[in-house]
């Protein structure tokens, strides 16, 4: 199922803003790894591939991109409302797949995802929560699996935005699922990760419209603030936010029965610090991609490594390649009792 | 009502650890402010009275205190079981009254104190919320009001407690009221007084015995998380915690429409950091009190200029001086909500 | 030679922004003190004293202050030419004295003022090198003191000043001996401090004229840098300022052979950091008494507690009590060749 | 020039462990560039690019990597003392160069590079200051260029390394031209970039033998300092160690007349800050390798995208790319003088 030269052949299927990212990183930057095909319905994004992408086959069907026998793999960056049903047919077609989150934001979708894939034990499919595979929070796993807290018990995250004046995630918000399903639904998974995958019992949440007022008429909120019980008395808060004004401010921290762990916790730009009337400052990270710019290269890295069989260097020795299927179908089920907890101002039990 | 040379004179009742610090800055720290007499029931600590202030009258017995016309006030660090009465009495007697947090753990008895405080107007009653004569609590309320971050709708504080292998608050589970009204009640005063005052609606609690098993049977945690919700789309979370490894680490961050104020947000004890082969560190506030000692000093400083008519250093023009009794009501009542909701499971309407 | 209750009398000469300053730590907050009597010879500055001050007596004359039975020791306060005599004056009136630094700017006039007060060695003499009083310096000092940084063997140690657009110390320029003996002296007391008080062998300066032309006639810089060599391999490398943007920033680093220290790195003005669209930054202590106010207090009480013959809290067991006449003379002698340096363009050996 | 797709193919010399690393850059990390050949006279790193890169064509003679018509340009990462012959040989076989600095320890050879160079302008011959390519020295340099911090006039700058315990660098002593030359020839490299390049007029070194007595018999130092003034007013501070317990760390600072930049101050290994009993910590960035990881990439990128012809990614408007020979010229003058000065003592006037 390789290229001749042992490279694992991948199809990236959507090229929007992330979409093209992905796109570059696979092919210029990840080693075993040939980008040979795209697809996208959109004319204008097919042309920037074959600007910038070196000689992908062009598709604007899926079916088409699926049907390719020389594509091994495939790569979703598409709208979140496909990503079920593409991953169903990616498996179907033989292909390994990888899909950016969610998942979905429909349990019983995630639920026949989960099913099918049973079916295919030997391709490999697995949800984007690139989180994982950031350096910084790839050594703070790496810290409390070598018992550097103690007994890991609390998980503090959060996912917050520079304030987006142009509104698009209000536009958006119909389809987004909301704050929680949209932001939190990475801290969950981080806060299931790095507390050692246990089940959550009850969730609790509450939010603000602090700027954008468009987001009542769905339901939504701009700032959210929530709490989840795990089972074994483990804690997560999570905070997500569409209104900052510093930049793009995601970050975790860890507390054990012997020490605790922040994750970026100033997300600086760079080493830069400046001096000057205002005091010392230190700029910030403008964006998700900008701050994980590294994971998701690494992601990629560690997929097409898994798929070839080895750990590769993006890998540690008794770390879960990404998140499964099954840790994706959790962090859905919990942001959805979020959001629920949100609107009935109740607590819900899961 | 003042010494012959206009200054205030107080006397200090209770005499345990905190009790001698609040003794030594009324001695020799706070202009304006002589400590004439001293209180207390152990004969240990009137002895280290003697030999440490300068030369008060010493008292066994609070009335006997009170019956002294040549004091003006009465400075309260007592058990929390004795403050609500003892408000009473001194107001009664005609003294003002300073007394440690929290004013009392039941809420009628609170209610009790305020009606009776309202037939004396001219006397000052204040509670000990010292941490809002911090110098960077005070910076980060003056920021607010002059509208450095728009409008404030998101308050993020902590109180957490170096962990104390002795577990002398396990001893103290069966009085303290629960680790939401011991330690989070500073946090409560902290989010109302940052975002206006707003009246809390609803609370969400849960917690967690991280170590200190012998908690469970009061129904408390050493770690403990909340939310508040407030009018207006006003938001807290609060975290305390008996177990950090680190020091004491208590700090907020307020959130606005066009920016944020972190207040504390790393505890360092000095100015030092540390180069070694464990990489660049600075050590830690062991204790509250290291963390607040000047916040006591300007706390003390404020009372003495508020009762001497006079805004005097310690206070801002506009800022409210100190906690008043209706403050600390209000945080007893969210407090006791947070507990209810930990113990119920349950979000708790106010 | 006390007051009747065992306080020290003290007599303050010199009412200037920074006499000011010291008048009000001596009246007010250092247990054991008692400030009795005030000198200057302008009239405001003893009217400012009449209210601010509890009710000390009043000179105009330095030579009635320490005619004054009832004054145990004078805080000297005035400008830096006056300091040798006045320090005489002082002993000879068998009166302790601390005096602000330098001791002079003159080498002979240093001599003159060590061979004095060999034959008064009951009388405290301590000239004002408040760093050492700085908790942080005290923390460092300890710790190096302890083995945490094994043999230390490198200091680098900065005095730099918000730029001053009223160009004071540009008037100031005729009588301050430059830069490297008004401000370096202070980093040169530090070294000698940190390092075990080596003795200098060698040093180089250079400086530039960022802003401040007028200083050009007076063989003046307003930026300056240095090395210093002493013996048995130790090192200090020097940066002076007048011209920053952010505020002051005084800090040093001491380097050893098993670590190092930073002290002050950072200098925040309190513990708030503020996040806004330029980022997250600090504050900035705007004058080095901001940054001091805390060493100033700790020496006043370091030196009432010396002359009443305890250690005292401001002390340490095994710790200097502040800079002696010796270590005064010998940062006078350093920071002289540091000018030399600096105008010669060549190294100069000591 | 270019291969048939338009890659630049490129030939490395050297594969140690530097070489190593520059090799996968451009092996799979630098768009438009093809790893053609490798060179090396050890059979071991030969084995080595065999397994790890592209196939590459090895040769075990340098000459024989300069008569392969299909290779564009060389990458030098060889030893010091050949790089000015091999610079040489490359250019007068129609190759643009890239050689890790030094370019050499000896003027005259540097002249005779120069000279040779001005014969072929059509040819890019850059050394390897890999810090002008580092995100954040950019960040600040373009800072610089806006004005940011109005007239810059003073670097600090340090190179310092983890203490090895192995002594590599002592055995390395006779051949590695001293720290200055060895570490500060790139703080001085980064100080003439970010000063706009001024001319050097006089320099004063001094050092100190830590932990490496070996070092004396070379004349040489495992810690050292100096001071650089350039013409304009314009002036160096610089610090080079082996000895760091803390890690490799770093960093400059530029103080302008309006402002001023640190570049690196902390070296955070990553964005984790760790929590325990010793307070709170970072790790720090161990090699300088971990360090400039980044700037290694994009400074590949960068020659590559200049022989291309266009300014490519890792390219600002405006900024040079990288170092020329001339600049590599001032740095091995000034670098000799400050050896000069160590050794005699005495300032050395350029």
């Amino acid at each position: 199922m390789k290229a001749a030269n042992g490279r694992l052949r991948l199809g990236v299927v959507g090229l929007g803003r992330l979409g093209k990212r992905h796109a570059e990183n696979l092919a210029y930057r990840v080693p075993g790894a040939a980008l040979v095909a795209a697809c996208s319905p959109v004319e204008e994004e097919r042309a920037w591939a074959r600007e910038a992408l070196p000689e992908p086959r062009l598709y604007d069907d899926y079916a088409d991109l699926l049907a390719d026998r020389d594509v091994d793999a495939v790569w979703l960056v598409t709208p979140s409302s496909l990503h079920a049903q593409q991953i169903i047919d990616a498996l179907r077609a033989g292909k390994h797949v990888f899909c950016e989150k969610p998942l979905s934001l429909d349990l019983a979708e995630c639920e026949r995802v989960l099913a099918e894939a049973a079916r295919y034990p030997h391709l490999q499919a697995t949800i984007g929560f690139m989180r994982r595979f950031d350096p910084s929070y790839k050594d703070a796993f790496g810290k409390i699996e070598s018992g550097a807290i103690g007994r890991p018990f609390l998980v503090r995250s959060q996912t917050t935005d520079k304030n987006d004046d142009d509104g698009f995630f209000v536009r958006f918000a119909a389809t987004s699922g909301g704050i929680f399903l949209d932001c939190t639904v990475h801290d969950i998974d981080v806060a299931r990760w790095l507390l050692g995958k246990p089940r959550a019992k009850r969730v609790f949440a509450a939010g603000a419209v602090a700027l954008h007022e468009g987001l009542r008429e769905f339901g939504d909120v701009d700032n959210g603030v929530a709490i989840c019980e795990f089972e074994d008395g483990k804690l997560a808060m999570f905070y997500a936010s569409r209104t900052q004004a510093h930049g793009n401010d995601t970050h975790s921290e860890v507390i054990g029965t012997a020490g605790a762990l922040a994750i970026g916790h100033n997300p600086r730009a760079n080493r830069v610090e400046i001096y000057d009337a205002s005091g010392i400052r230190n700029e910030c990270t403008p964006s998700f991609f900008d701050r994980f710019e590294d994971a998701f290269l690494h992601e990629a890295r560690a997929f097409v490594a898994a798929v070839q069989g080895g750990g590769g260097a993006g890998t540690r020795t008794g770390a879960q390649v990404g998140a499964t299927l099954a840790d994706a179908l959790e962090a859905t089920r919990i942001g959805m009792a979020l959001r629920q907890s949100l609107q009935s101002g109740e607590a819900v039990v899961l």
